[in-house]
């Protein structure tokens, strides 16, 4: 019996409230040797209070040593194993800039390169053209017009774009056109298995018109396409866990990656404090939130410690504000590391809180990866949160008899 | 190479001893946040002692979150992995009445309900006959015969009995027939495979006969069967282990889930003091002696803090008469948690200690929920129990060269 299957059995309906809080990137490191790490450096007073009522612990994003992207990130988070349920890169890409997938959809990353006149590659990312040149020549590419299909196709940034055809039968099953070289003619899109044989030749043709359309641009003149990928076929939320569930994000990749899992996205906040404003505005319509602050992550990114540290600490003043509504689970955790002293994403377990009546307590007073160690979660798969999430919720019925 | 196959493969045959006492329920809460839980309350000096010695942990019965019923717990600790081995509804419920399940049977669980003049369901539970009454009624079933098969009809208490047909070629595959709703008709039992038509067949015409004989009942005159299930196929502690096990249990579940591995029932013990006197005569003839304590549990259900802490002190009194038998390996542990706050089975991970001459010490001083947290095993699935069983006492060989 897998897990989803277990979960199918057991989940039942009651009118218990489950808040996730996300900080992106939460987990840190010491910039020297026996330092602190930004969270152990922030003042966290509600957070640290918060360990003390509630079970705490680190989790594994996808496994030791492994540094998930936002994707696989957060999917553990929800409870969908990371290796077993992959997001392709066009699907990522389409997700990150907001585009919502619907099931017959197929999206490939694109790259603007500019061509010689042999029609050989002589810059890969069409000499970086700027975001506002760029969006100028996807809007030309509106123009494409292929029977059978309809094309969508959506700036992302600089050079690069997200094409997505909607079609019966179409498969993510082609391979790159990139040749990861200049002097060369793009690649073909040919089909890896059968199956994408008419995706690979709808490919085909949306470069055959774009080259004819573009033929006059100075830089972006002609393109590569990869990561061919469909929409994940994800079990959502209502239909594994019987939640309702709300997604209440600023930025558009983690609004796309509730979606994948079926949450509704509510309210269009741009801060924390909207973002709850939000949050109490729909409390009695759903049974899950998911909140997502970004913050930790980016700061991490940059190296800022300091500021990553401030961002942690604007995280915990806003604890107070969620506690009130009365969550009768509250979780406090991230999708993976971004210790400033990296500057990227890491496999560093990440400190996760949960909190509720039914916690058993492990003797923490304060939310630290150094205290998380000793939580009474231990180290965990990021995948179980959700495990734990429904059993504290009461969510759950025995297992056997 | 699955971990029963790797057991079958490293398992070697000596003197040693190995004792487990399951505490059923073992796991608590506090009443309150910051609080104690039952274990941490109780004064247990003797297993103490025991944490000073040994090593403890704190085991997980199925995944974090999954609260198992007394089948999947016990499973666990016996080394079978609860979500790859199930044990269906009938045959547990036969199992729990002490019913010894053969290799060709197939168990249901029945209820008596009353059917009014047109044979539709009015009361779904027959006015909750009382278990005397009940009992009458599953007597006249006896007169039940169907050619082929042999039919056991057992009461359980009030208006719940298990029908076990026994015969060549049956299968479980047959659906409930409880409609789930007053006036209606009981279902017909129907097969969910094509293997179980015959087991349908027979079990519809044990509920023609049953209707006749019961025509002139006042309550108990119809009945509705659910979860048909033939004897789950698992591999013998002697088979699987190399290990003669004894198991010294009160109540008929345990015996029943420890015959389902293959352990020889001894004695009649009526006390953990019986229990205790019945292990020390067997002592000789057995490798492997598993030992159930009750009351840890119905206490828990009963939500009577008190008296569970008096319990487990009672337990703790119990441990220098099983320690003067001299086992190599002594394990004390539940099947699943049961805090008196739930009055339920639940999720969190069970104290678990192990005390024997190879144990690495962990540094405790108290067996505690608190204190297992930190101890030597961490966290573990309860299934690999076994396994450090096995290798405390020396029974298991290199796993290669």
């Amino acid at each position: 019996m897998t897990e989803h299957e277990l979960v199918r059995e057991l989940a039942e309906k009651n009118g218990s409230k489950i808040v996730m809080l996300v900080a992106d990137g939460l987990g840190g490191l010491p910039m020297e040797p026996h330092g602190r790490t930004e969270l152990e450096t922030a003042n966290t007073p509600n957070l640290d209070r918060l360990a003390g009522r509630g079970t705490s612990g680190l989790s594994v994003p996808v496994l030791p040593g492994i540094t998930p992207g936002s994707g696989p990130g957060h999917l553990g988070l929800f409870g969908y194993d990371p290796l077993a349920f992959k997001i392709g890169r066009g699907a990522l890409e389409a997700t990150g800039i907001g585009f919502e997938l619907g099931p017959h959809d197929v999206a490939a990353r694109g790259n603007f390169c500019t061509l010689d006149s042999a029609g050989l590659i002589s810059d890969r990312r069409a000499g970086r053209i700027p975001s506002e040149e760029s969006f100028k020549v996807v809007e030309r590419l509106q123009a494409v017009n292929i029977p059978g299909v309809e094309t969508f196709v959506k700036p992302v940034k600089e050079h690069r774009f997200v094409v997505v055809f909607r079609g019966q039968g179409l498969d993510g099953g082609v391979a790159d056109t990139d040749p990861q070289a200049t002097g060369v003619t793009p690649l073909d899109p040919t089909p890896v298995t059968p199956a994408a044989q008419r995706t690979a030749d709808i490919a085909k043709e949306f470069v055959r018109q774009a080259r004819t359309i573009l033929a006059d641009e100075k830089k972006a003149n002609g393109m590569v396409l990869r990561g061919f990928a469909a929409k994940p076929q994800l079990p959502s939320y209502l239909d594994l866990y019987g939640l309702r569930a709300a997604a209440i994000a600023v930025y558009p990749m983690y609004k796309g990656l509730a979606q994948l899992v079926g949450m509704t996205l509510v309210g269009k906040a741009q801060s924390l404090d909207e973002q709850i404003d939000e949050l109490a505005k729909c409390w009695n319509d759903y049974d899950f939130f998911f909140l997502h602050f970004k913050y930790t992550d980016s700061t991490g990114e940059d190296g800022a410690f300091e500021q990553k540290v401030k961002r942690i600490e604007e995280l915990d003043r806003a604890i107070p504000r969620i506690e009130k509504l009365g969550p009768d689970v509250l979780i406090v955790t991230g999708d993976h590391s971004t210790p400033s002293k990296l500057k990227s994403h890491s496999w560093h377990p990440v400190p996760t809180l949960l909190v509720a009546d039914t916690c058993r307590p492990d003797g923490l007073e304060k939310f630290s990866e150094r205290e998380c160690l000793r939580g009474g979660f231990g180290q965990f798969p990021a995948k179980h949160l959700m495990l734990l999430a429904m059993a504290h919720a009461l969510r759950f019925g025995k297992y056997g008899a």
